[in-house]
């Protein structure tokens, strides 16, 4: 029985990743905690602080997948416009949010109150629920299956937490990661066939060079246990025939 | 006048982003230097390792830039197929090219010498050239305006190195950046109107806490020295009178 596999799309609004001056850190910590909810990872795009661009990937990565989850542009100053521009995407008004609104309120209480600027971040496409933020006062927001997070990565980690069960996923994707001290250019044809034996199973490669010695993680996933099991085997025992050393596990 | 302003996309390839397992560092140092190049990242998509996924995005940014750059997926194994990936994209074959070959029989004749996996690296688009590599034996692609790099983070900065002056660039993107020690919120407004007296800037607002303390570095962007100084100024006059200490170049 073929198993649903429910894909997400990741979108990372923001110049500053763009011009190299800030290094993202919410590609890997979504990819991380949607392997948790057994989502798949399907695609992200970094896109610019520019509403045409983010309603162009918007529009492409929803349409193909179960969830889209979007980082960055949901602040206080004229370079956030992630609300509007999901609006648009959607087709849909902008409001302000009566809770986000209460809650700003309550956390700038004794900050010098609501001012234009943080009143923004009340604003919500229409239809929108709220994410809820334990780190600071501005929340996420929910619009069907599209996620829009904070770019400031331990804020999004919060948002991510708040969301931790929420979504229906499928098998979580499961890997074995086997390390060995070779080129992977010694092993290649040993990978492909291990790979094409295990139709349920895909193999990566990912060399590294540590101490001045050449290695190799290689990572076997599948979402069936038996198989991902018999791959392992398979490849351990071709590393062994070939006179490898290999540490389960990974290197 | 207005100057041609350069543009570049990058793909990273590879599922082992997505999966979260590999941290990504490419985006940040290929966006890095091609501002030294005057040449501005334009968008990046993380896509996996499916030949139709990879075609799909080459053909959207490279139709839509100047340059358009690839990491990963050049190496000796299986799930290795930038290459073909490419070549189905440009219409063209796939040949081995024999200086990679050369190359790479130099490089493999203290290690065993060629073998399938290995003479893989040697395969490139039909029409393409090499980029050079210093740092291990298999090199980096060029055809068009199209440039294959490696994954591995130190072996793309080889490559990086190798091409550096040597691509058409505008006016380098210029910036200007003032720290302080402020919750961006209580001056998003000064922010809107500082960039909206200087029509050839951007002002980017990247919020941060430390120590227990709020702040924000705000990035003024401008290929155009003295508007860039302008606005400069207007923004610390604005927070000088608002009473708010700053920091020139940033915090």
């Amino acid at each position: 029985m073929t198993k649903k596999i429910y894909t997400a799309g990741l979108i990372i609004i923001g110049d500053e990743i763009l011009s190299g001056r800030t290094h993202d850190k919410n590609i890997a910590q979504v990819a991380s905690w949607l392997q948790v909810q057994g989502i798949r990872l399907d695609e992200v795009r970094v896109v610019a602080d520019v509403e045409e661009r983010i309603v162009e990937a918007v529009n492409a990565l929803r349409a193909r997948n179960d969830y889209l989850f979007t980082t960055g542009g949901i602040g206080p100053t004229h370079d956030d416009i992630t609300v509007d521009a999901i609006a648009a995407a959607l087709g849909v008004g902008v409001i302000i949010h009566p809770e986000a609104r209460a809650i700003l309120e309550r956390y700038y209480s004794d900050k010098g109150g609501l001012n234009e600027g943080r009143l923004r971040m009340a604003r919500v496409p229409e239809g929108a629920e709220l994410i809820p933020n334990r780190k600071s006062g501005a929340p996420g927001i929910k619009i069907g299956n599209l996620f829009l997070m904070a770019g400031v990565p331990h804020i999004t980690a919060g948002m991510l937490d708040a969301l931790t069960g929420t979504l229906e996923g499928g098998e979580p994707l499961l890997s074995e990661t086997i390390g060995c001290w070779v080129a992977e250019s010694e092993v290649a044809e040993l990978l492909r066939e291990a790979e094409q034996g295990h139709e349920n199973c895909q193999i990566g490669s990912y060399p590294f060079f540590r101490g001045g010695k050449v290695g190799a993680n290689f990572v076997i996933r599948s979402t069936h246990a038996d198989d991902l099991q018999s791959c392992a085997d398979t490849l351990c025992d071709g590393l062994s025939v070939a006179g490898y050393d290999f540490t389960p596990g990974g290197i």
